[in-house]
């Protein structure tokens, strides 16, 4: 990790700037594999499989077979966690659907929101190294909750045309049947468009890799809205002096751990730490069995050091973290005065790990700095909110002259009129 | 209008396509207005204001005495009708703001989350041949509630290189002072990328035609988040055979008189209106200063007849309409059963002229069937909700065994540390 000393603001850009890829240069790639799933169907979608995946499929439905044995194949202890994760998911996402307020904002004038849910919805859960469960239930629980009417799921297969036990036993329990074996531009194409097996979706859920979220981005040209851009994951820890630095470590390794393209930032007011730190993430690092990735993240990491927390706080909220960690003395005050993250841990016994999978809170954050324009995934990003009004008779006597004069402000006779024709029943009815 | 008699679900996406242009060739043309800004900044902005709307500025910035001279020429009636109309766009969406609550997933593992605004936000106002001070309100008032430190408006400047007076007016009554001459994509791209006058916004919000929506999709592409991609505007009325046809006429010509490619669609189960709805169009139409734009939108639209106000409703929620009027008796229950709008306005006495402007609701709605993906803007359009969770050691005890398993099975070991560390030594203490 780099180190910087009280750097001053016109050094923080370089400091904070983000393992970047040029995404322009992709565009073309994307978008041809695209046109092709959306004209070729499921016949695409398995070519591009075995030419990326190296996977030859006959059909990329997951069967009530394969969910069976997957349920079989899992382990009871894992089975039970992802329960208690499930249970904590739901329980912190269920609290997030809003209720109606009617709201009467002139007499004989009622507005309200209704929320519903968006119908149709489609996951992605990536392969790679790790089969990520825990992010089936992250986008599955709030599309439950939100009663999103048709939910599927894309996942890349394993080497021998399988999903993971455990991702299909999440599916699973969140009640989502449609599992298709996809991955990459591949999968975004098949949600998007839809082809004979896969349902078109109207909003696309899920992180990925560079290509998913040129693909994402790309089909929300056309109609299909998504979660939000994606980079890669990142962390930035605040410490002060009361905090162990094996702690402090840890949390920056589980960052790291995710790929070499990852970024972890230690902003501390402890000199002592700062001097502390490397030599404990060699320690720890030795241990891991991904320690090649993480050492390589750690290549794109900072250790800044501040005197002033005040400026340690203003450093956090300029860089936006995907992850933040407070671990100081009076961190629930400190975590008050942030105003860009996306998910905060406060305190020395909350390391990220446990957001990351089973203390309720979502994590399907905004990364690349987007968590200055983005929330993270919540019941809210599955659901719409029409506003509705009714307007008595009284009511628009009361607002009908007022829309009257503003809409023969902006020209729009036609609007006026629309107003002045029942205004003039009323009126002659007496 | 085209008439279609109980069409069958084979014949809707016919009646539904929307008039539709192919962003796809605009594209190159945008990119490089948005590039020249990019680089040049404030002079390029100038430039294009000259080539594209004809005016020559020597600054883009509205100075104070502009304002106070548009607080003077500003007619007291409409100042009065706009404050009227910001005391019920404000009180519908004061309520908007979620509290915070903090939920106990499990003992000793608390999450909440607390709303943040977005520091820097843009307002696109378009200008063309209306001056829409309502879309300032409707964009600046959420984002004051909202607690946006920084909020720029951005609008074409007149002929004569000024701001129209109620433009200025309705910004200045919300609180907004930076208000800068310039239009379309140069417009965008000056909030997107910052000039030495107008700063860099995290978030654009706005209307406007195919170039500033292409301009706002590509830059959503490089940090800056947008409200919505847009179409043209939009109404369905389902109306069954008690409304009077002069009302139902009124509601379509409001919503035609927008532009030669705005759509209406009557959806009716009266036969009687939906024989005479023709003629009164015509009678009304006459009348109008801008019946051209709205016979025009005219032939881009339909009535349907349908017996039976079920399959209405099926399709108005396939439609999906940017604004929806139920003028039939049993309003409030239809408008239950709506699941794709974005702004519904029930009853015989309640105008869709009434949302445009003053009822409280907002007038950003998703239009060209992004209904069914997107919300309307409010004030969660100018937040972010951040999470927050924060672990006693008790909780760790209970949660943490749970994350071990889950990051073990995940292959992802540095994960299972971070917890590990904290447990062991929780445990060594005893």
């Amino acid at each position: 990790m780099r180190f910087y000393n009280n750097p001053v603001k016109e050094e923080w850009p370089e400091i904070m700037k983000r393992p970047g890829f040029d995404t322009y240069e992709l565009r073309d790639k994307v978008q041809e594999i695209l046109d092709h799933v959306k004209s070729e169907g499921d016949q695409a979608v398995m070519e591009f499989t075995q030419r990326f995946d190296g996977v030859k499929l006959s059909s990329t439905e997951v069967s009530k077979e394969e969910f069976n044995q997957a349920e079989k194949s899992c382990p009871q202890e894992l089975k039970k966690a992802i329960q208690v994760a499930k249970n904590n998911i739901e329980a912190f996402h269920k609290v997030q659907f809003e209720e109606k307020k009617v709201m009467e904002t002139m007499p004989g004038v009622k507005c309200w929101r209704k929320c519903s849910p968006i119908q149709k919805v489609g996951l992605y859960v990536p392969g790679g190294s790790a089969p990520l469960f825990s992010t089936v239930l992250m986008l599955a629980i709030p599309a439950q909750i939100a009663g999103c009417s048709e939910i599927v799921i894309t996942t890349p297969p394993q080497k021998d045309g399988s999903i993971h036990h455990a991702v299909l036993y999440a599916a699973k329990l969140c009640g989502v049947t449609k599992v298709v074996k996809a991955g990459g531009v591949q999968a975004i194409a098949a949600m998007a468009y839809g082809t004979e097996t896969v349902p078109g979706v109207y909003k696309i859920f899920g992180p990925g890799n560079q290509y998913v979220t040129m693909a994402k981005q790309l089909v929300s040209f056309e109609n299909t809205a998504i979660d939000m851009p994606a980079g890669p994951s990142e962390v930035a820890v605040i410490a002060d002096d009361q905090v162990p630095v094996s702690f402090v470590a840890s949390d920056l390794l589980a960052q790291a751990e995710h790929g070499s393209d990852s970024q972890v930032l230690l902003i501390t007011t402890s000199k002592k730490l700062s001097e502390e730190i490397e030599e404990e993430l060699d320690r720890q690092l030795k241990k891991l069995p991904r320690a090649e990735l993480a050492s390589k993240a750690l290549e794109n990491s900072s250790t800044v050091y501040f005197d002033s927390m005040d400026e340690a706080l203003r450093f956090s909220n300029e860089y936006a973290p995907e992850h933040l960690i407070i671990s100081a003395s009076n961190n629930v005050d400190l975590g008050d005065r942030i105003t860009n993250a996306g998910s905060v841990f406060l305190g020395n016994y909350t390391p990220e790990s446990a957001g990351d999978y089973a203390s309720g809170t979502n994590h399907s954050l905004p990364t690349n700095g987007y968590a200055r324009n983005y929330s993270g995934v919540s019941v809210d990003s599955f659901i719409k909110k029409i506003t509705f009004q009714k307007i008595s008779q009284e009511g628009l006597k009361n607002l009908g002259p007022i829309v009257e004069i503003m809409a023969e402000a902006e020209g729009l006779q036609a609007h006026k009129n629309a107003v002045s024709i029942r205004l003039e029943q009323l009126n002659s009815e007496g």
